[in-house]
Formats: structure tokens, C-alpha cells, sequence
């Protein structure tokens, strides 16, 4: 064990193992967490070669044994609970997509959700057993968010009552969907329903796209992988041309809409009902961040324990690189966000299921609210750890760009959250555009309840920000329940401004549509304040449930870090708004330096708490041990290009080039 | 040519040609660049496989190919003019550093000035002819920016009149240089010199480390790779052991200091005289910025016109992603950077080809001014450019993600320049040193010149940030000359702040070194906002020599858009400094928004501009002539895992797995 490590560990002021338990919602969740570890970290049939050091057929190959040995040892010990498969999973491919995700993320549960009683007898046992091993084809090349602008058909021919499926251009190939290009022998493929001459908008169809012996393409399919990416190496992200292709009627998706044997199109009863499992989905994301953030704090703070650059105080010996303030306004900082977005994602889940009885009921009253959130929620936690995991990798210096670290790894297989289950900045706008409704309910007299009860007050205000600059803010900086009401009333005001903006732009003759999009920068921005309100308010009031006095006590500072860290970060909001004075942000900015020496004792404890096991981190800086040089160096020699001391390339162009100059 | 593409060049209110002169110096260098370039491009010998397709130890070996035709070519065509060596190499590796990287940049310019003259017979024809391939060892894994930590050590042995080589500890190993792993057979290192019981400190040494013949490691050498990194694939940057590896005496670079051969060592004249290469780097590396952010412009902005996506009005076609304020906001206040920092890179290379001339006349007047200004710009513009590719490879989409959009590898080439030649923050420090260094002598009343005569002002003024939030602002917000005031008023009062900070600590009994680290993110603030200053200061001064009409309107409007941008992003400062009142802020918004659309009808040409050749640009997203999808397609079905239809572990894995099932 490296000294300096644990001389910090001896030094926190909190029993790590209690606020373990507190991340992990309880003592048994921990200890099951780490039998599941154990389960899969002592498995030898779960060895692998590090993916750094393979190729990308060899890193596709070995995710696709480890996947099928996990199908298999999921069965022998009877693991069935979604949330511990899940967890399963990702230790057998620690912080890595796999090429069955969709299969079993997608497809099975596309199946459970909309598969007829006649589909799932044909369909779910088969794929159960991996005989059918599926994706869910959405996205085409020219395609993304839009559904209704995607441009595959699926014709229905009452004549053999098969649909006949074709992609029309070459931006209606479908591009991007994972275990595609190889892996899958059927696709749910989306699709316009065209029936005795009337399109009918998009509809999933089973595609079978392989031979089921030989796993070659099927006639009219060509299909293959979408080449390299950033990250996801281990993932066969396909595309999938249809050239008349023709499937029974029997394969369209039979639940809720159905085409009759000649042709009549039956349409389903509501809409909402697929609604649920992209809450879902978000909802996971938002702890996904969490996740995420915590291991790549994990990886800089311990790093930064061990690491000893430069000098601070001449002729002494170099300080460890966390004594640097600098180097604390970095990580602290950033390590508050990891406990606030922990503490948002188990919020998020507990609403969700809470919601989800509800719905269960035929209750779909909080719906959108949950939508609202979970897509907000969604964008503002991915964008923030995404750029969070890279101030965490640069603080690392030099090593943060060696794969060894992992940081490179976790960058840029989290950086598509960003992006896939809905594009952020469009999420942004989905709840901006409740925000905004919601908002205009309030003014007209409408009580407001649940989250956004925050905006009936507005209205009382009248907020003007132009007005109220002079005002004299009375939040007390110090008090966290102070700071929740300064970033309610922020977002109040922003949401305010941009449903204003939308009018002025009304009232120029605008189009509602041109209205909106000529106001989108102020909707994002209200989005993006309501968001960061909910997180500030979640983390105060998870500390009223803390009893421990000590895990109190940092977690309260963490709080305070991050409440008032996000004020200077966007000042010009506070003060623009009159909801901080100047004098206020100075003393922030003082408050700032003065928590984060008060943090510093306990930092190394803070991301200890989080329990990463080192095969799960994958990281020589974030050892637990904190031997990174020896590990560095040892991990350096096993280099592919190390496996000869001569390259090749030296006898084929240095040395003839000496003749020739 | 894409429709949609050809229609925005036709929209364009300027003429693209003339504005490529300006950004490349004029048109005689425009041409001269387009002959570089059509002499690698039209040349069989630099076809190369698409990286992205290959092997690490591949990927190396085309690199290797490609930098020995190039240094026969370079001399068959008598291109000697450094800046055209560079911009041929930046051909034949476009947007890839190479394994001779170092032995061109580092090797051959150390032996330049660091060896004598009986040294320069010795080497440097050998190394010129790259019989001698060589690296500068530098870094060890465990210390990096801080020379005096460097734990290598080189003790004479006046018995044998050599020096005697080691790596003492694990920590002192060195690590990264580039080309150090498998391709020099001779590297530059930087070591402890002992001698008659005394350490001298840090010199350089030339140490042979493969046998010339055979290129085997020779003995007392532990070479290698250090692994894969985040990017740098071709380059085998490396790790060096040495374990009583004795060199002759002559192999010290003796063109300063010495050893004689009884061991009495000699001191350096002076210590200033290796500072200016130092400089160079930096101010290459704010070019380097410019470059890589005007090509991550070039993609986003030409696929977000070719884009179709969603819907703004409802029942209309699907509109072009450019035509979303979300997408301009993001994308139009990133090519206002691109243009600022090429009129910065402009302006460095002038500031140091002028002061150069006046250091080899002996003075060095000026050179800690353009230390400190190559220190923070080069800290600046990398952040700055870092963040924006990102924001740029995201605002593409999905299509973002797949490295044939190129921004990925954009992305992970370039990132590296925040913490080589100089961390980042350490960078932002240094500058911050200079300038409270200056704002002290201003307050002993002494007149300051140069770029920091600002500071002059501030004593006069003696801004007190929290009375002056009420001062009536002067400033014109459409006046880019009245913006360069307000940044500069901010830069002063940030510098103000950090000095009095300082104050404040030192007050407190802090030592002076406490009271610095104290202050540390206020002297990083003052910086940025110093930097901040320069960028716009110079892109107004460049307005002003900009004869052509067209061309100056739409250039006034970039530097309005980022002068704008720069206060909406960081109006806390603005705000609290009192320099900018709240209605001004809000007048702001609403201005950066007409600036979006005052700029959409040429944002195209104005990437065009940049004359970036399709080769170089290596992008599907970003093609001149706007064919995205079908070249997308088609690079896809060339990925490796697409050359078999059934991936082996089809057979070696699914198919068993259903009979166990």
C-alpha cells in the first residue's frame, strides 16, 4: 500500500463503510452488490485479455464469449431481478457495451411490451435461448430523432399477405443499431405501414436477417457493421439495406395496432403506452452519470494523493499534486457533483416506480411531469459528467492520455449518452416546453403542483429582471435551504424570460413555430436552470435523512460545494436576476477556498465510499493501492509493439533509407 | 455537389478567394500552399490505408513508410524552409503526429544549439541523414513538468572520462517521448549531472541506445513502448530504463556548459538562452489551435447544411439543422473563435519573428512579455479549442460519433496539447506571475509598456469591484473598439483582485509561496480574462487592415459575435465588475441572436475560406462537395469486420450456446 494513501485514509473524519451503505440504499444492497462482484471477479471462464491490447475483430470476438457465458451462468445461479442481471453484466464488461445490449435490452422487452399472445409464443422462448438473437432498428443514415421523417416501408401485399419492407434511398438505410452488423439473425425493424394505399405512420416489424444455420444474410438484406467509432469497440453498431424483403403478416407488431388479412388497418387504443419505457431509460442514464462521474473522481483524486509534482514552498520536497488549490477547484468540485448526481439518480428511481404504479392503474396524471424531468434530468447529468470526465482525465497530466488509466475508455464510452435516447439539446426543449406550458397555466390562474409549483409564485412576483437587479437579495449564503430558494427563483426567472421571448416574438407576426425556435437559446437555458434547481434541492434533501453525525457533516460541506460552486460558475444569472448581490459572490468565492481545505482530509475517504472495485475501474492511477508506477510499467511492457524489440518496419524503410540519402 | 450546399455558396455575400489570402498572409502563400499540397496528394508514394481500419503496430508501420519517403522527397523537390517542411509533413501525416516527430522537431534542433562544433562534426550529418535517429528524453513516469524533480542521474568517471548513466528508482524512468519505443537508435537525455561529488543539475546528453546495425537495444538500455494512448497511434512514444549505460565524455552537450576531462565542470553563460525555443512551441501551438478548430468548424457547419432533421414548422419538409438557433448558437460563436485565433496565430508568429531579431542583437527586453503571452495563449486557445471540437463532433449528431466524421480523431490528436509544452494550468500561472508582477511595479508607480500598459490605468482608477456594481457604464455594446475596452477593464480588475488576494493571505502570516497557492484560482482567472482581452484586441486591430468591404462586414460581425459571446458567457464578471450594466447583458442576448442570423447566409463560405483540401480534412461529414451518406455507406462496407459475412465467433460461440440453453 502506497504510503501517502494511507496516511489519507487514516486521516477522515467518517466511517467510509456507512457511507458506502448510504450510496448504495442499505446494508444488504451492498453486501449483495459484492457478492455479485465476487461472482463475476473470480470467475475464470470471465478472463480476459485487456481489450487495450486487441484488435477490434478480437475485442468483438471476446465480448461475444463473455456475453454467451454470462447468458449461461445467469441461468445457473438463478439471477433474474432486472436491476441484478444488470449489475451483473456490467462486471462482466466492466464500463463496456457488449454486442447483446439490444438483445437484451431491446429486443426481449419490445417483445414482453408488444408482441401479441400468438407472437410471444413464437417469438420469446426462441429468444430466450439466443436461437433468435435480435436488435431494434430505428435510426437510418439520414434519420435520427425525427420519427416520423424515417423513410422505410413496409408495404402489405393482401395478395400473399406478406409485407414487403424496402429502404427506398440511401438515407433510409438503418445506421447505427447495436449487435446489428453481426451478431443479430432478426431485427424490430421501425417502419412506415403503407396498407391498401394509405400510410399509416410507423410500426415495428420482425425482420428475420440471418439464417438461422448459417448465419448468412437472408435474400434482399445487406447488412453489415458501420465501421470504428469512438469507443464502443466491442460493439457491432450495423446497417441494414432492405431490398424487397417479404415477411408474413403475422410479423408486425400485434399488441395494440393490427393489420387484418386484407389489408384493414387497425389502430391502437392509446399512445402513452410506450411512453413508460423511455422514462425508463433516461432515468437509468441520469445514475449512469453518476456512476461515471464517481469512477473518474475515483481515478484523479487517488492519483492525485500518490502523485508529487513541483514545489510549492522552495527547497521542500515536491507536494502531493492535491495541496494544489488549483488542483482542488478541479476535482472538489466535481466530486460534490458525483454524490449529487448519485443522490439524483436514486430520486429518479424511486419517482419512477412510485409513477409507475400509478400508471399501472390507469393513473397517467404525473406522466409528463416524470417525461419532463427524466429528459431534462438527462441532458443536464450527461453534459455535465461528460465534460467533468475529461477535466478529471487532464488533471491527471501526462498519464490521463495513457489508456491505462481508463480515463480515455470511460470518456468515450459515456459521451454517446450525450447523444442516443434522445439528443440533449432536444431533450433540453421537451422540458423547456412543459416548463413553458406549465408556466402559462400559472398565469392563468392555474395551480401548479409537483415540481414546477415553484412557478405559481412567479406570478405573484412578476419578476423583472431589468427592474430587479437594485433589489436587495436576502438569501443567506451560508445556508444551504437559502441557496435551494436562490436557484428556484433563478429558474423561476428563466423560465419566465424565455416564455417572454416567445411572446415578443409572437408579437412580431411570428409563427408559433418561429417563435419557439427564434427563442430556443432562452428555452434551453430555463431548461437547464430548472434542472440544476432539482439537483440542489435532491441533495438538501437527502441530508435531512442522514443521521450520522460525521457523514452529516461532509456530506453537508460536499452540498455547500456544489450549491455555491454553481453560483459562480453561473454568476451572471444570480446577479442579473438580483438573487445575489456582488458582495455576495465575492464571499462565495472566499467560502469556495475555505470548503475545499475543509474537504481535503477527506476526499480520498469521499471516493473510497463509492467502493469501486479495482476490476471494475480498470485504472493503474486509481489503484486502491495506489502503486501506479510499478503497475504503469509493468502494464507498458505487455504493449503489442513490445512483443519484438526490432519492428519490422525498421528493416523495411529506415534501414534501406541510408543508402538513399 | 449536394443541392443544399451549392445554394449556400451561392448566398454568400463575399468572395471566398480573397479571404483565403488574408487568412493564409496573402495570395502568393495561398499558392504556394496549394503546390505543397498537390505534391503529396497527386504522389502514389504517400497512398496510405485508411488508419482506421488497421493495427496499432499497422498504423505504425505505414507511418514509418510514409516519414522515410517524405524525408527523400523533401530532399528531391530542395524544400528546405521550415515552415514549408512543416506544412509538407502536416500532408503526408494530415492531422497525425509521426514517430520522427521528435527526431525533426526536437533531435536535430537541440544538436543545432546545444552541441559544439567537435559535436556538430560528430552527429549532426549522421542525423541528418537518419542514420542517427534520435529522441528528446525528457519526462519521467513520475515527474513531468518540474525539471528540478527529475531523478536520472549521469556521473562522471574521471578514470574512464565517461559518464555513467542511470534510472535509481521506478519513478525515474523515462517516459513519453515519442519515436523513443521502437524507432531511435539514439536519444537526448536529460539528466542529473554529479561530478567530483557535486550535482549540477540538469543536462543534456546524447545517449546511444540501439546497436546502429542491428537496432537491437544495447546493454544496460531497457526500451519500449508505453502502450496505446488516447490518439497518437502512430507514434511509439516510449519508456527508457538505464542501468549503467556508459557514454564518453564528448556525448555531453557541450556548446554552454562543460566537463572537463579531470571532472571540473563549467558553467553556462546564460540561462535565457534555450528560452526561446520554448516560445516558439507555444506560439505554434495557438496556430495549431486555429487550424483544428477551423477544420472541426469546416465538418459541423458543412454537414449541418446538408442535415435534414425534425421539423420547425409542421407539414413543411424537414429543415436543413443549420436553420435551428440551438445549432447556431453552438456552432456560429465557434468559427467567430476559429477566425480570432488565426488572427492571434497571425499575430504570434509576427510578435516573435520581430522580438527573435532583437534577442539576436542581445536584447532581451521583451522576451519575459512574450514568454508570459506565449504561456497563457497557448493555455487559452487549446482549452478553448478543446471544449469546441467536442461541442462541434456532438452537434453532428450520431454521425459525430463514427470516426469517419474525422472529429473523434480531431479530437484526440489535438487534446494532448493541454498538457504538453506545458500544463495548462501551470501555463496560466506563469502568465499570471508576469502580470502580478507588473500590476506591483504599476503600483510603485512605475510606467508600464507593452501589452500590460493596461495595468497603468487600473492604479489610477483603484476599482473597488463591490462599489462599483452601481457605476454607470459607459460602454457602446455595438462598438467592437468600446468591447476591447470593457474586456480590458475586466482583465485589470481581475488582476486587481488576484494581487489583492495575495495582499490578503500575506496579511494573514501566510509565507509568500502559501499566500500564492492561496490564490491560485483567482491568478488563473486574471490570466484567462488577460488572454480573453488579447484575442479580441487583436481581432479588432486586424478589422482595421482589412480593405475589402464585403469582406470587412462579415469579418465585423464574427468579431462582434465572439467579442458578444465572450461577455454572455462570463457576464457574472462583466456584471460585477460594473462594467456592463444588466440591461446592457440582456440587449447583448438579443443581439447575439440577430448576429446568428445576420451570419447564417455565409457561414458555409465562410469555412470554405479556410480552404481546408478533402484530403486533409479526412471527413465523410465534412466533404467540400456535401455527399455525405453515400460516401458514409461506402466507407462502411470497407470496415474490417465487414470483410467475412459470419464473424468467427459465430461458430465458436452463439451456435454451441443453444444446445447448453
Amino acid at each position: 500500500m502506497n504510503p501517502d494513501i494511507t496516511r489519507e485514509r487514516q486521516n477522515a473524519s467518517f466511517d467510509v463503510e456507512k457511507l458506502t451503505y448510504i450510496l448504495d440504499g442499505g446494508p444488504e444492497k451492498t453486501k449483495r452488490r459484492r457478492q455479485i462482484e465476487a461472482l463475476v471477479f473470480s470467475d475464470p471462464d470471465f478472463h480476459e485479455d485487456d481489450p487495450n491490447f486487441l484488435s477490434r475483430s478480437e475485442r468483438y470476438d471476446q465480448a461475444v464469449r463473455k456475453s454467451a457465458q454470462m447468458v449461461l451462468k445467469l441461468r445457473e445461479y438463478g439471477i433474474a431481478d432486472p436491476e441484478e442481471i444488470y449489475y451483473y453484466k456490467s462486471c462482466v464488461h466492466p464500463g463496456r457495451p457488449s454486442p447483446l445490449d439490444l438483445h437484451l435490452a431491446m429486443f426481449l422487452p419490445t417483445l414482453l411490451n408488444q408482441a401479441s399472445p400468438a407472437q410471444m409464443d413464437r417469438f420469446f422462448m426462441p429468444a430466450w435461448n439466443l436461437e433468435i438473437i435480435g436488435t431494434y432498428a430505428q435510426t437510418e443514415i439520414g434519420h435520427g430523432t425525427h420519427l416520423r421523417g424515417l423513410e422505410t416501408t413496409a408495404t402489405y401485399d393482401p395478395a400473399t399477405q406478406e409485407f414487403v419492407l424496402n429502404s427506398p434511398t440511401v438515407s433510409s438505410i438503418k445506421w447505427w443499431p447495436g449487435g446489428l452488423g453481426k451478431t443479430s439473425n432478426h431485427a424490430i425493424v421501425l417502419a412506415q405501414l403503407y396498407s391498401l394505399g394509405n400510410c399509416h405512420g410507423l410500426h415495428a416489424f420482425i425482420v428475420p436477417i440471418r439464417d438461422m444455420k448459417t448465419h448468412e444474410p437472408l435474400p434482399g438484406i445487406v447488412v453489415g457493421d458501420i465501421g470504428p467509432k469512438f469507443g464502443f469497440n466491442e460493439v457491432d453498431n450495423g446497417f441494414l439495406k432492405l431490398e424487397n424483403v417479404r415477411i408474413p403478416r403475422e410479423n408486425m407488431m400485434m399488441k395494440y395496432s393490427k393489420v387484418e388479412p386484407d389489408g384493414t388497418y387497425v389502430k391502437p387504443p392509446s399512445s402513452k403506452l410506450t411512453y413508460g419505457t423511455m422514462v425508463f431509460v433516461r432515468s437509468m442514464i441520469v445514475g449512469e452519470s453518476a456512476r461515471t462521474l464517481s469512477k473518474s473522481c475515483t481515478i484523479a483524486i487517488r492519483y492525485s494523493a500518490v502523485r508529487h509534482q513541483s514545489e510549492i514552498r522552495p527547497g521542500e520536497p515536491e507536494p502531493q499534486i492535491l495541496d494544489y488549490q488549483t488542483q482542488q477547484y478541479k476535482l472538489f468540485p466535481l466530486l460534490s457533483m458525483a454524490y449529487a448526481f448519485t443522490f439524483v439518480g436514486q430520486y429518479m428511481t424511486e419517482i419512477y416506480h412510485r409513477i409507475s404504479e400509478d400508471i399501472s392503474q390507469g393513473d397517467f396524471n404525473q406522466l409528463p411531469e416524470l417525461h419532463a424531468l427524466s429528459a431534462g434530468l438527462k441532458a443536464f447529468t450527461t453534459w455535465e459528467t461528460n465534460s467533468a470526465i475529461e477535466v478529471c482525465r487532464m488533471s491527471c497530466g501526462g498519464h490521463g492520455y495513457s489508456r491505462s488509466s481508463a480515463l480515455p475508455d470511460i470518456y468515450v464510452e459515456f459521451t454517446p449518452t450525450c447523444t442516443y435516447e434522445g439528443e440533449n439539446t432536444v431533450m433540453m426543449l421537451q422540458t423547456a416546453r412543459y416548463l413553458v406550458k406549465s408556466y402559462r397555466q400559472a398565469e392563468k390562474g392555474q395551480q401548479l403542483s409537483g415540481i414546477v409549483s415553484y412557478l405559481n409564485e412567479s406570478q405573484n412576483r412578476r419578476v423583472q429582471p431589468q427592474a430587479v437587479a437594485s433589489r436587495r437579495p436576502l438569501v443567506d449564503i451560508n445556508d444551504l435551504s437559502s441557496l435551494v430558494q436562490v436557484y428556484q427563483q433563478r429558474a423561476a426567472t428563466l423560465v419566465e424570460m424565455a416564455a417572454k421571448s416567445i411572446q415578443q416574438e409572437l408579437q412580431r407576426r411570428k409563427s408559433q413555430e418561429d417563435a419557439w425556435n427564434n427563442s430556443a437559446i432562452d428555452l434551453v437555458r430555463a431548461s437547464d436552470a430548472h434542472c440544476h434547481y432539482v439537483v440542489v434541492k435532491v441533495f438538501n434533501d437527502k441530508l435531512k435523512g442522514v443521521g450520522d453525525t460525521a457523514i452529516h457533516s461532509v456530506l453537508s460541506t460536499l452540498a455547500l460545494l456544489y450549491a455555491m460552486h454553481g453560483i459562480t460558475k453561473n454568476s451572471g444569472d444570480f446577479l442579473q436576476t438580483g438573487l445575489v448581490s456582488v458582495p455576495q459572490v465575492l464571499q462565495i468565492s472566499v467560502r469556495i477556498k475555505e470548503l475545499l481545505s475543509q474537504l481535503r482530509p477527506n476526499v480520498v475517504a469521499l471516493v473510497d465510499a463509492f467502493d469501486i472495485h479495482d476490476k471494475k475501474l480498470n485504472s493503474v492511477l486509481g489503484r486502491y493501492d495506489g502503486n501506479v508506477y510499478e503497475n504503469m510499467f509493468e502494464w507498458a511492457r505487455r504493449s503489442p509493439l513490445n512483443a519484438a524489440e526490432v519492428h519490422e518496419s525498421f528493416q523495411k524503410y529506415l534501414k534501406p533509407l541510408r543508402s538513399k540519402l
